[in-house]
C-alpha cells in the first residue's frame, strides 16, 4: 500500500480502524468473541474457555452488549435463578473476517511445529476457508502493495 | 459457524487467534501498524499521527521489531545524530487483511453520517478493496454461518 503523499495532513479522528478498536481493542474482548463464534453462550463457559478473571469477563460481556455486538437472553434452569446467555447479533456475526484474518496470520507465522489446532471449513463443500483481499472488479489475492488509500469527502484535514 | 459439539474439551493454549493477539493485542499496536501501512516510518511521524505517549509508542515499536513485524533501519540527516526508520517486514505486510477487516466493519457499523474518511483501492484497476471469506474450492462471500471449525491433530484435549 502506497502512502498518501500527505498522509499526516489528515485527521485520524474518524478512522474506522480506530473506531473498531474502541469496541474491540481491549484485552480479552476478541477472545470472548472467538468463543462466541465457537458457540459458547454462558458466563461459566466463557470463563472456562478463556480463563480470565470474572470481573474482567463480566465487563467485556457488558460492553459488547452495550455496543450491540452481543445480545443477552434470559434463561432459567429447573430450580435455579434466572441467568443469561450471550449470543452474537448481526453486527457481531460480521466480525468473523477479523477473527479469521487474525487466525490465518497466527497459523502462518506463530503456530507450533505441529501446526494450528483448528481449521475453519466451508460447511457446504468441506474446503478450507480463508480471508482474502479482493476488489469490486473481482481481482483476488491482493496484498498491501497492490492497494492504495483514497481519502473521501469525509476525510478531515488537520491543517 | 457451528460450535464444536465439544468445544470446551479443547485447550485454547495453542490457538492462533490467541497467539496473534499476544503480538497485536496491546492498546496502540494496531494503530501503529495502520500508520506503517500508510507509509509512516519515523518515530516523530508515528507520534504525530496517533498522538500516543512517547514511552508507549517506543515500547510498541520495540516489541513489533522484536516480533519481526517491523524492521529498524538507521538513517542520518545532515548534521543530526543517527535515527531509525520502522518498515514493515513480509511478516508485517501480511497483517493487512486484519486491518482491512477491522476497517470494513468500522465503515459499516461505526462510521459517521458522512461515511468513512478513506477507501482502499486496487491500484491497478481503481476498484474498491474488501476482505472476503472464501474457501479453497473458490466459493466466495462466506459468512460465519457458512463455516464450521475442525480440530486438527495439533488440537489438545483438556481432559
Amino acid at each position: 500500500m502506497e502512502a498518501f503523499p500527505d498522509t499526516l495532513d489528515y485527521s485520524r479522528d474518524n478512522c474506522s480502524v480506530g473506531l473498531a478498536l474502541e469496541v474491540l481493542g481491549e484485552r480479552w474482548t476478541l477472545l470472548v468473541l472467538r468463543e462466541a463464534f465457537y458457540g459458547v453462550r454462558r458466563f461459566s463457559d466463557f470463563e472456562r474457555a478463556i480463563a480470565c478473571a470474572k470481573n474482567l469477563l463480566s465487563d467485556r460481556l457488558t460492553k459488547l452488549v452495550a455496543h450491540g455486538v452481543l445480545r443477552r437472553d434470559a434463561y432459567r434452569e429447573e430450580g435455579k435463578r434466572e441467568r443469561f446467555e450471550y449470543r452474537l447479533t448481526d453486527k457481531g456475526l460480521e466480525l468473523f473476517p477479523i477473527l479469521i484474518a487474525l487466525m490465518q496470520w497466527g497459523d502462518r507465522w506463530l503456530a507450533g511445529p505441529n501446526g494450528p489446532p483448528v481449521e475453519i471449513m466451508h460447511r457446504e463443500c468441506g474446503a478450507r476457508v480463508h480471508a482474502e483481499l479482493r476488489c469490486a472488479a473481482d481481482h483476488g489475492g491482493l496484498s498491501a502493495r497492490d492497494t492504495t488509500p483514497l481519502p473521501t469527502l469525509a476525510a478531515r484535514r488537520v491543517k
